[in-house]
Formats: structure tokens, sequence, C-alpha cells
């Protein structure tokens, strides 16, 4: 068997790896077009910051530990320029001596991964404007940064972007980030980016939302951006950070088949168009496992079981990549943004019916100290309450409440067994009622019709709106129009409430508001809780 | 409905609170014998560190919140001394006062809780021995210990104890733990409480396991504890947290079933054998999810679960209890213990078969700064991969990774899933190949044969040990008998490993000794790889 694998960073070098544990006597060449196997691509933008201070820590692994441990015939600085899929051979370019040869393959796997897209805008190949994929590229970046950078706009806020903006803002740099859509991160619900744009500004970071670069101009030591707004930054670096699309140049001139997006398709055996080659990691076109729509997600996880899983089959063991649940996150400053299985708008672009809840408990129990608050956002089907997504943001804590519930998303699980989950509690590590329970008692009281819940976009028009909280919670800010009853005195002051019209109830975070709603209901009347309550309204009303 | 709920903490809180959600106009009244209703349990050891600094933030709820939020009749300082259950009345003593009534039911939830026990040991009642139940309890601890206590004495090693013995050390209060069995954290296998002890010891405290409290004897300002073994330990404080059990007195003399342990036998509905009588919380005897045997685990959550339940099925609504996975937590110092599901001695008690891995990851990517070290163990069924229990020790991240693998023991997942699964991944938070993904690869690989494994305490006499770390690691401290053949040398040398008898390899963490495996195994040799290296020997021989 003589294996050709296009990619060694983190599909290829799985893919590699796992080869070899599989077969000793296999002839396994990794090709790889940087000088560089492996290396920490998600690190990139904390090296920039010096949080992580050594390059070397870059470099999960190295070329020469592929050959010694794994017999790899590792080739860097080799860029695989074609494939002859009648011949079953690629050619193959020698990047430092310009050289050119062909290998034979008996079976090829692809991981060459995904490249930045660079919109055509005037002036993008100014120097002072970079985009990050690899070390090449953050070798150029931390270079300009230590040789000063004053301002710096970063034209896109998904992870990257919004990663860089915090190693800027830690080497004291003034930044911009602007971004075309109305939010930051727009893999989550616009309203779940509230408290991140927040913490953005609260470092002095100014988030142009809704704009765009339309042209970068020389202009002294660095660029003038030019916005579609008419607005123009000074800046002595410009991160492009707008999206990534699939490396697929070697696929579609081999006529493998791609994907709308560009993406390599291939079957849930990671085999492509021609069943001896198969691709793996951020080129490939994978299925959604919650919608089960066709999708990229250029995620390292992923990318690493493709590459094992694409090794397995080219030795004939046939195992099955599940999908993507598309489980995300990203720190900024003290704020941790993260996401698994669907939002609210692909489930709304899907035309798919969903029920959503919001809660806003404490990491942990708020009688120890150093509870900190986070938002926790549940998506699921309104009939069966099947978990279809969960978005989480705050402090501490967020990544575990989502790592969870991509377990429970996974083994296609209820919101009704969100309830009855049993997590680990001591008081620096939750509650009795952990947050992923009281999700699960929020949603399940929704579909239960115990808990009538409206969501604060669509507050009916014609309610009598009650603020149950106390007269100096309300004093501080409230809903438009809301009277304040505190929950203490509702059941004195019930006849306050006209009965011949939908009252809508809401508290500080919900709780109160659904006693409200309880005992409201059990008087005969039409009532909604307002699900998170005013801090759920504060998420859409910043 | 009048409804009657015997005890006010975790579990006759939630029954109360549940139950008027469910009907504003039932009469239900809350008996709690102490003067508190639903406090802190879980904080009270922090309370006499110092830790928790103010004692209201101890009081989670107040009676008189219960009552205007939730028109409860709340009775503190009022214990139920017996129940009529033909006339369907409680006897009901004030203990302020001295007065008794007779409160009549139509139905009667029973939360009465575990109390401490106390063995019946001489000089048992002197006033420096003490037990932690409840808020009095901490009280009396706390003025001793701010009286100035040089020495102190536990006795158990379980959660309280230890926690205890934290905020001891905290308050420079020089502690001995005395434990009869041969381990702290009994609830634990004892190879994973290694680091614990460690912890414990680095801190200055004396563990004394395999010994037991014989005696005490008033001594100066305190006591001396003497031992079985025939130590003598002065103190000024002797905590005893030997463990609880059920306060059953009024549901034995009212006839009801409870098991051999003591525990209030109840259906899924949490209904007793009288069918007008619940029960929730520390009191009862439950299904243990993953074995199927009844057992009794008292734990804030599922008490919490359990009052809702009962609250319900009084109300008519059928929801059952699922049972319990006994997860549990504990914070000592800067290292964290966990649980989940079946522990190795319970499947060993149970006769049950199970295969184990061990894992020592980081708790994220070690390439950024601050990646703590954990030991992950997962048992699982030999046959169907079916993920049986876990336990983890370690600092950060410890119980996340317990959550995670709870979730799936809920949902019954296999370790298979646990391959597969999707979890978040920056550098801060996790790994792109997580510490669960990594016990799921390590379990597969065993069960799919293409990984065999062989537990340290289970190493066959006649095999060629080989260690394949690198002479510096070797030397630094190996197997006895073990020969060293680093990894990258092992295709030259196979000769010098003897073919005709089985082999035996490992490394430092289980990683290179799997390569070795996957090369000895296609060269045609008997080769096991010891699971978790020469850290998970280290766990067994320290």
């Amino acid at each position: 068997m003589k294996l050709l694998i296009v990619g060694g960073v983190a599909g290829g070098a799985s893919a590699a790896a796992r080869a070899r544990r599989l077969s000793e006597d296999a002839h396994i060449v990794l090709f790889e077009r940087g000088p560089d196997v492996s290396f920490a691509n998600c690190g990139l933008p904390y090296y920039v910051g010096g949080v992580i201070a050594e390059r070397g820590k870059l470099l999960v692994t190295t070329a020469e530990k592929l050959r010694s441990w794994f017999h790899l015939d590792v080739r860097t600085q080799s860029s695989v320029e074609a494939i002859d899929r009648k011949n079953k051979t690629v050619r193959v370019r020698e990047l430092a001596t310009g050289r050119e040869y062909e290998e034979k393959y008996d079976k090829l796997i692809l991981a060459p991964g995904a490249a930045p897209l660079r919109p055509p805008i005037p002036g993008l190949d100014l120097p002072a404007v970079m985009t990050l994929r690899n070390l090449g590229d953050v070798d150029r970046i931390k270079a300009r940064v230590d040789a000063g950078v004053k301002h710096a706009v970063v034209v896109g806020a998904g992870f990257i972007g919004l990663e860089l903006i915090e190693n800027f803002v830690h080497r004291g740099i003034k930044t911009t980030v602007v971004e075309l859509q109305d939010q930051v991160l727009p893999p989550l619900d616009k309203e779940m980016t509230t408290p991140i744009v927040a913490a953005l500004e609260s470092r002095g970071v100014t988030v142009l939302l809704g704009d765009s670069a339309e042209g970068f101009d020389a202009a002294g030591d660095g660029v003038s951006v030019r916005l579609k707004s008419g607005k123009k930054l000074d800046a002595q670096l410009v991160i492009l950070g707008v999206g990534v699309r699939p490396e697929n140049k070697l696929a579609v001139d081999a006529g493998l088949d791609c994907g709308p997006r560009g993406g390599i398709r291939v079957s849930e055996h990671m085999q492509t168009s021609d069943p001896d080659i198969y691709a793996a990691g951020d080129a490939v076109e994978i299925v959604d496992f919650v919608s089960g729509d066709p999708t990229q997600v250029p995620l390292a996880g992923p990318a690493n079981r493709q590459g094992r899983i694409a090794a397995d089959n080219v030795f004939g063991r046939p195992t099955k990549f599940r999908g993507t649940q598309g489980t995300s996150i990203v720190g900024i400053f003290d704020r941790t943004a993260a996401s698994t299985g669907m939002s609210e708008k692909m489930l709304r672009r899907a035309n798919r019916s969903f029920r959503k809840i919001y809660i806003h408990p404490a990491h942990h129990a708020g009688y120890y100290p150093g509870a900190e608050g986070m938002t926790l956002k549940v998506l699921f089907d309104p009939i069966t309450g099947r978990v279809l997504g969960a978005q989480a943001v705050g402090g501490q804590g967020v990544d575990k409440r989502i790592d969870v519930i991509a377990m429970a998303i996974q083994a296609k699980m209820t919101v009704f067994d969100l309830e009855e989950a049993e997590l680990a509690y001591a008081p620096q590590f939750g509650s009795a009622k952990d947050p992923v329970n009281m999700a699960g008692f929020v949603a399940s009281g929704l579909l239960r019709g115990d808990h009538p819940q409206v969501d604060v976009e669509s507050l009916p028009g014609d309610a009598t709106i009650v603020d149950v909280r106390t007269p100096a919670e309300f004093a501080a800010g409230h809903i438009p129009g809301a009277v304040n009853i505190p929950l203490d005195e509702l059941r004195a002051r019930l006849s306050e409430i006209p009965a011949d019209r939908q009252t809508v109830v809401y508290c500080q975070v919900g709780m109160r508001g659904y006693l409200a709603t309880r005992i409201l209901l059990q008087h005969g009347r039409t009532v909604h809780n307002i699900g998170g309550g005013y801090r759920t309204w504060l998420l859409y009303n910043t």
C-alpha cells in the first residue's frame, strides 16, 4: 500500500498517524506545502499577544518526530499541484528548488485545509493588510506589531478576528473591528453577542457593525481603510478575517465532486467521488448532525476525527463520520461565548419549528464566593423536546454547560432529560440545580404547558405587562408600558390586572415571573412569562 | 388538599415550592425541626474556614420568603413526632414551647434527611467532639475554632471530612485525619485517591489510614483520641465524619417499609408503602441508575429532584425518578476529585464484568499557558462498551469531564460515542482531542483489539516488560524489571525482545506505549500496553 496524504496539519497529520498505527508496512508520504507540520492553528492569535511566549510551543509535533515515531515519509515545502486520477499519480513541486516530480499512489487522502477569503478590495495587497492562517502569517503579523502598531483594524468579527483583537489590546493597540453583519460572532444568534460587544467596548475596542471595507490606501507607515459608510480608519495593521474557503483547486481540477460552497464532497466514510481518494478537514463538505443538511465547519476537532476515519477506510475499516454539530467556543477578555447544534437563525433559515428558552444562572452556588453570571439559551423541538442547539455567554463555566449539552445533542436527548441530568455539585463547581437542569425545567415547563412563555421579540401589543420585581428594581429600569406589582403582593392585587385581556409577566431572570405565571394561570388568566425576564429583554434592547 | 411536609431543607423545600406552583389553593404546611429552612448544607465547611464570610449567605431562602412568595405555612422549630396513618394525622411538638398538637393531612411528604452516624465510642459526648449537619453545628464548630484550636482530628475521610480539613488548614490548624478504610474518599477507587493524599500531606495534614478512634478522653482544653493502632492524638476539636444514616424513626414507627440500611422505601414516584405518604431526599432508598440495585445517596441534587417528583405525584402528575448515578465531586486545596456511575469496587462487589482505562491528559491545550494535568479513569462494559462509570482527579477541568461523562451514562452511551463527542475547543478550554475523546479512543481501541491493555494490578509475571520512554525518563524511575528501548529505536531493536514470550510495554502516560503496541502486534508479537503508563503504575505504587 502506498498512501499519499496532502496536507500536514490537523486532518492530514491525524490521518498519517492513524495510517501507520494500522499498517507497519505501508509507504506513507505526507506532503505539506508549508515548512511546518501539525502546528497549533488555534494558538496563533495568542502568540501575537505574547500570551504564548515561545514560538516553539506552536509546533504540536515536528517532521522529525513523525519520522522517528511513525516512520512517515514527511515532505515539507512540497506542493501537490495536480492529481492524475487515471494513472493514480500526483505531481509534486518542491518549493525550495522548483523541482517537480510525480508520485504514484494506491490511495490518496486530501487534507488541504481552508484559506482565508480575500474579497476583491482595492489595496488588498498592501503590506499592512494581512490574513492569518499559518506560522508564516503569524510571524509577519507579530513582526509588524513588535515594530510598533498604534492602530489596528480587524475586518470581520468572527472567532479568529475577536481572538486577535484581544491580543492586540493586550499589546496596547487601539483596535477597530468592522463587520458586515449587524452582530459580532456571526455563528451565534445576535442577542447572545450583546455581552461580547459590551466587553469589547469596555476595553476600548471600536465596534462597527453593518459596515465593510471598500478599499485600502497606502498612508504614511500604514493604510487608510475606506468603509462603505464613508468612514475612514487609519491603521498600521489591517487583518482580514472575513471567513475561509476550502482549498479545493486540486480537487476541482481533478474533477472531484464539490458542493455549492466549494467543499469537497465525501461520503460518511470520507471517500470522495473517486473511490481511491479520501478527503478530510476544513476542505470537505460534511453533514450537519442535527439538521441533516450539508455544511462546512472549519474546526480542528472534526478535522482530526475525519483524518482518522479516512485512514481507517483506506485500510479497509468501514468507520463512519457521524457529522458535525458545530460545537465551538471563543474567549474574549473575561467573557466566553460558545455554541453547539443549530442556532436560532439556522433553524429559521431551515424553516424548522422550534421553541427556545433563556436562563441567566450563576456558574456555581451563589453562596460560595466568585460566582459569575452566564446566559444560556436552549433551542428545542416544540413537539418532542429534542435539544436542537444551545448557546451560552458569560465567564467561568460556559464551556462546561455547552459540552454537557453537546453530549445531549449527540445522544438525541430531550429537554426532559436535561431536567434529570445528574451533574457534579459542590459549591465551587455548580449548583444543586445546575444551569443545565434549570434550562431543562424551564423548557419542559413550557412544553408541558405549566410555564407559558413569550419571546421578547414577539410581545403581544394588547397585553397587560406586569413587572413582578420589587419597586426598586422597577425604578432602575423596566420594559416600556409595564406596571409594577411585586410578586409578594400579586395574590392581593389580582384585581388590578384586567381579566379580559392577556397578561405578560416578567421579573429579572424569569423565576419570579414563572411563579407569577403559575398564580395567574390558576386564577384563570391567560398569561405568559417573558423567558429569562428583563435580562433577556436587555439582550435585545441594548 | 392539605399537604404536610416534614423537613424544610433540600427535598422538603423543593417539594413545598413545587406543590404551590401546582396548586394555589392547597394548604401546604412545612415543618422544620431546626430554626432555618433551606440552608446551604454544602457550604457549611467553608463558613468554618472563612471562605464564606457571612453567615447570612448560608440561608438559601428564608421562612419569610417561602411565606410571601409561596404562601406556605412554614413552621420552624417544629418537630413531627409521630404519624397516625389510620387517622391521617401527625403529632407535632413546638420545640420552643413544648406544646404538642395534631395536624391532619390528605397527603404527607417525608423529607427528614440523614443524621451523622455516632458510633458508640466512649467519650463521644465530650464537648470538643462534634458532628456537622446544620447551622447550629457549624456555629459550635466555628466558635471553638475562633476561640483557638491548635490541633484538630477528623475521624472519617469522606467528602465533608476532607472539606473541613481544607478549612481547618486555612485557619492554621494542624490537622490529622483518621480513616478506617485504607484510603481517603471511600466512594472513589483507591488508586484515584493517591493524588489527594499527596495534596493533604503537602499541606501538613497527617493522614492515618486503616485506623479508627476507640475512645475520647478529656485532656486539658480538649480531648485525647485513642486509636485502634495504639496511637494517641491530642486535639482541641474532633470532628466525627464517618457517614450518615437516614432519619427514619418517624417512618419506622409508622410501619413504613425501610431497606436494610434504613432508607425509606419508595416507588419511582417517590411513594412509600403507604399511598398517602411520599418521601424524598437523604432518608430514602433509591435505585442506582447504572446497576439497578437499591442504594442510598445523600446528595443535594437528587434530593431536590425527588422533592419535586413527590409533589408532582401528590397532585396527580405521575412523574418518575430515574434513579441516581451518584455523581459527586469534592475540592481539596487545588485538587478536585469527582466520580459518576459505578466505581471499580462497586463493579467488583456486584461481580459485574468490566474493563477500564486510564489517561493522564492536560485540561486544555498544552501549548496554551496554565494547562493542568488530570487522571481520568473510565469503566465500561467489555462487550457493548457501555460507559458504567468514571472518576477523575486533578485540577481545573475535572468537573467538566465528569459532567460530560455523566450525560453519556444517563444516555446509556458507549465508549465509541465518547470517541465522537464534539466538545468545545479553543486552547483555553480544551484540546482538539478532548480528554473525553482520548478516553473514548483508548477504551475503543481496547475493545476493538487494536490496543491490548493490561492493568497495573495484573501484570503477568513471565512477560518481558519494555519501557519505551527515553533513557532519561527511564533513569528517573521505572517499573522494576523493565528494559528500556525508546520508541524511536523500537523498530531497529525488535530482536532484543524475546519472541517466545509475551511482552508488556509502557511509557509515561500510554501514548508511546500504544504506538509500540501497534508496532509489535504487526510483527506478530503478543503484547499489551500498560494503560495510562508509568503514571498509572505510580498511582498503585506510591
